[in-house]
């Protein structure tokens, strides 16, 4: 039984992770499945089973569950909860996943960005503990981000704020997801990186990359062969990471963080990716601006979504 | 006599201004005088003196007044009012500004950053009057600006945020006043202006500028020939407008701001400016939190420092 606790949800672009997370930001059950690819109310009706699941593997009721907080991909509206076109859903268009979930579910639910959500999760109880100020950046597929600002999820006006993935880094560069020229997502995240990669062994560039007939060029492929010394892959990494810290260069003079943390898939490869980032941001910020921003790995992990999932809960009075 | 009001000092590179602001933000009295160029003990005292012409212009006694507030060239820390190195007042180093002049005036005293406070004036009664979450920026001889959120002045963790004149926008463009290389001051500022003018004049392109002897290529001269209508000169200024939309694009996207203010001597040229930072902004920004954005003139001229000064002091239970 115990103290109250929260379920938080994190909606990915492939899994889908749930988990009973208690006051302090531990974890005390977690369960993870494919994202449904379901229209919105079949998609909440099969949520509603992993909470139940989640709370006979952690001997709750349902009384004892304070609410439930979903990392949802955005853009979307974290006040309404409303979800507008999530990349990765085929179909979504405009879905009160608040409502919908709540309706289901009987409980009290929240909605937030699933980086917003990452990002209050590390600060809570990850590498940002303590942090008043912070930038919160996750690479991956794409590039995401969130921030902290005097301790509290900034949104901007509509909810938006965040997308360090759509700053201008090269002006003339590719075009990103989003449509734009430009952006360091187009130039920086996973599928930039095998982009490039592609581009060096099509030049004809000496790599081990895709020396073996039907070797598929990824970014984790790119990043293996990295840390296994190949200079082109190397490279191609380096370039990525240049590019982030040109943005987080940017970011630092203009919002004077504490620190920036970096999170997803593509930052797994540790100093190949955070050397460059230091080094540009050394650079390109000024002095005292730089020399305040630590700039460190994200801590929890794929827990991070589920965590501030539940912390979107916690802190509600806040939002 | 009626009731208590504040004065608001604005210390620019070649003016100080100084003014009494009453609670509703209201300019009561104004004085101007050259930017003293002494030690900063000599320069307090002048500021005192400043103060006793001002009340007496006003009609009120000391008593009668809440207190003092500065805006100072950065960079400074607005909680201890320690003033590091301002580039326009030479031999000034780590200057306890807001305790020199709180003993000085037996008034308490408040200092913050000129860009900061003309930021926080204009959110109170001038072009940002009733938004949350703005992006203020001044275009003169440097490149400033202030950020509010949720209703309040941002610092950032150790009260440097602002300074979107060291954005990167042209990673490989020339040197900027700080030291490093591409930032927006460098390439949009005042000077900028004037050099990219000097090089097409050089380079032999057909224009009126420094056609007559001893024309001097400002700013000015390349803006009022632009209004004249000169290609060059028109030229000039919507590059650098474009290079203030790229880095403002970002800050779009990241911040999702209800308004970004334009203001300074640069952005005097209206439409020369706002037309093409607004196409930019549009091209760059992710369409929903560009949509968000209405990028708008500053609307309280040179009033702006001393009316945000004298803020600082209306709102220092927030600081």
């Amino acid at each position: 039984m115990g103290e109250q606790a929260v379920i938080g949800i994190d909606i990915g672009g492939t899994k889908t992770l749930s988990a009973v997370v208690d006051p302090q930001g531990r974890v005390q059950a977690r369960r993870r499945i494919e994202t449904p690819q379901r229209e919105p109310e079949a998609f909440v009706a099969v949520l509603g089973e992993e909470l139940n699941g989640l709370l006979r593997a952690a001997g709750l009721q349902r009384e004892e569950i304070l609410g439930v907080g979903v990392g949802a991909p955005g853009p979307l509206d974290p006040r309404t909860g409303v979800v507008f076109e999530p990349p990765n859903l085929a179909g979504w268009r405009d879905v009160p996943l608040r409502d919908l979930l709540g309706r289901a579910t009987g409980m009290a639910a929240f909605v937030e960005n699933d980086a917003n959500a990452a990002a209050l999760g590390e600060a809570w109880v990850g590498a940002g503990v303590g942090a008043r100020d912070l930038i919160y950046v996750t690479v991956s597929t794409g590039i995401g981000g969130g921030l902290i600002f005097n301790g509290e999820l900034y949104h901007g006006v509509s909810g938006y704020a965040g997308e360090i993935g759509h700053m201008t880094v090269e002006p003339d560069g590719p075009i990103c997801s989003c449509g734009r020229r430009g952006h360091l997502e187009a130039v920086a995240a996973g599928p930039a990186i095998a982009r490039m990669a592609a581009e060096a062994v099509r030049a004809g560039r000496h790599t081990h990359l895709c020396a073996r007939p039907g070797d598929v060029l990824t970014a984790e492929a790119v990043a293996e062969a990295a840390r296994a010394g190949d200079a082109v892959a190397r490279e191609v990494y380096e370039r990525a990471a240049r590019y982030i810290g040109l943005a987080l260069a940017s970011l630092v003079n203009v919002l004077n963080p504490e620190m920036v943390i970096i999170g997803g898939g593509v930052s797994k490869v540790g100093d190949l990716l955070f050397g460059p980032v230091r080094a540009v941001v050394r650079e390109r910020a000024y002095g005292r601006a730089a020399d305040a921003a630590k700039i460190v790995p994200a801590a929890l992990g794929d827990d991070a979504g589920v965590i501030g999932a539940a912390a979107v809960v916690y802190r509600q009075g806040a939002l």
